[in-house]
């Protein structure tokens, strides 16, 4: 489950609610590019955006659209308690594993977050990933709390935020902290040729969720030790993902590329103004991402 | 509405919902001290922690057990379409006015902020008090985007952060950018009185939502020109506010009191530990609050 690409699919939502079609399709689209698993409801997915009914219905979505392939969902929310009614119902639409970010309002002591994956984890029935994501949480993982949680029972993998300059050191120290089951999974797209160059056993990947093969391209050729090159030419897109926020980069993708209708991002969330948009299609243009 | 002293009581929730019966006391208690408005469903009163549902039946509980006294209700929410549906259930329970926050899972832009209070003020029948509070919300105002919001129609108030240092210059640069029916407003309990001395409008206050009377002395004196001494004598409990935030202080300290019942925070929030707990009760017996 745990290994290889996994692709993140926006969740295609209006203020009307999630465009059911659209989703179908893109998820669809994942899964026949043949990636190794799919993150539905992640970050990009707008998770924290949704209620529980969407996402229940979402879940379903995902998993009848994927065929075979593996699918992990978010269950991310703000209390405890609604964390594990999402768990139950992911479980139910047939999930292969679950993804957990300590979402905040209040910030939360280490010992609360240790906590929420210890009330979380004990009573799952399918593997969870450890969603590490201070950007959008403001949790400070330090390593310590990394290497207590992953020793709960379910825990499969880690996601850990991209990590600016060489990631062997990076990698080498969550290894030594975590039991040899739980796998570690790179994000930050534009770190993660080099994460998985290093040993990460996984890539959880936006770009995935929108152009699977060319994640699939670097994902293979970092496997097989020949990645030089291939994430380097995809520059001028990651420059877009650091400055508008990659979520924002495939929205705009998506709906140029015809996989989802206007809006796609429910509000407070805005689509990038025309300017940006422009250069999102120049640089997908240049890079014959189009077609 | 928005002018004195606005207290913001504890919601008290545990695993299995509202204890109604508490909160309403909690409101009763507050309303009877003789405050000028009652905050419910603020950060204090943990909205971000309750469903739909939740908020609607506390709204009613406190609309009710407030008598005549004002209330004002958090509507704040991670998507523009739940804050709305928030606004009007407040609105149907009676409440004088709402208070929002621009909750975030991915960063908003300042366009996306001002968007979202744009959207809602253009739906209510009440005033509404821009909430701004970093520390949860993770926006960070600039005072070009503040004066933009009251420009708003149906803008009432802003709630500021507490301010490090003297407060006259802070106060003054908001006054200068805001029309002036919006009254401005700080919080940060320990930099209150000086707020007011420098010509705030209104204390949105923690400390009044459990000792209401303490914090209308400190607000009549600081009315009156005459508040030194009143908050300095507090420091004790200022620093223990510091150092594990207000919420989880008034948590322990109306439970101490018999106000509420043991837990009163929902999970993943968990109350002070015990050497924690003992400061608290240690500093407010010092300070003859604890009857």
């Amino acid at each position: 489950m745990f290994h290889g690409l996994s692709a993140f699919p926006l969740t295609p939502t209006g203020e009307d609610g999630i465009d059911s079609n659209s989703y179908a399709r893109l998820v669809a689209r994942v899964a026949a590019a043949g990636v190794d698993s799919i993150g539905a409801l992640g970050s990009t997915g707008g998770y924290a955006y949704l209620t529980r009914e969407e996402r229940a219905h979402a879940v379903k979505i995902a998993v009848e659209a994927a065929g075979g392939t593996p699918v992990m969902a978010g269950i991310g929310a703000l209390r405890t308690s609604h964390v594990l009614a999402l768990a139950e119902d992911a479980q139910n639409a047939g999930v292969s594993a679950v993804l957990l970010a300590p979402m905040t309002y209040q910030p939360l002591t280490d010992d609360e977050v240790f906590g929420l994956f210890a009330d979380v984890t004990r009573e799952l029935s399918v593997p969870l990933c450890v969603y590490d994501n201070p950007g959008t949480t403001h949790v400070r993982f330090s390593d310590e709390l990394h290497g207590r949680i992953a020793q709960l029972p379910n825990v499969g993998s880690i996601k850990v935020p991209g990590v600016p300059g060489p990631a062997q050191a990076r990698i080498d120290a969550l290894r030594a902290l975590v039991p040899g089951t739980v796998t570690i999974g790179v994000s930050g797209d534009w770190t993660a040729a080099g994460g998985l160059t290093a040993g990460a056993d996984v890539w959880y990947s936006v770009l995935g969720g929108t152009f699977p093969s060319t994640a699939l391209a670097i994902t293979r050729a970092a496997q097989a030790g020949t990645a030089a090159g291939l994430s380097e030419e995809l520059e001028p897109l990651w420059t877009l993902f650091r400055r508008h926020g990659s979520l924002r980069v495939m929205s705009a993708a998506a709906s140029h590329l015809g996989l989802t209708g206007e809006p796609n991002l429910p509000r407070p969330l805005r689509g990038l103004d025309e300017a940006a948009r422009r250069e999102v299609v120049d640089v997908l243009t240049a890079l014959g991402l189009t077609s």
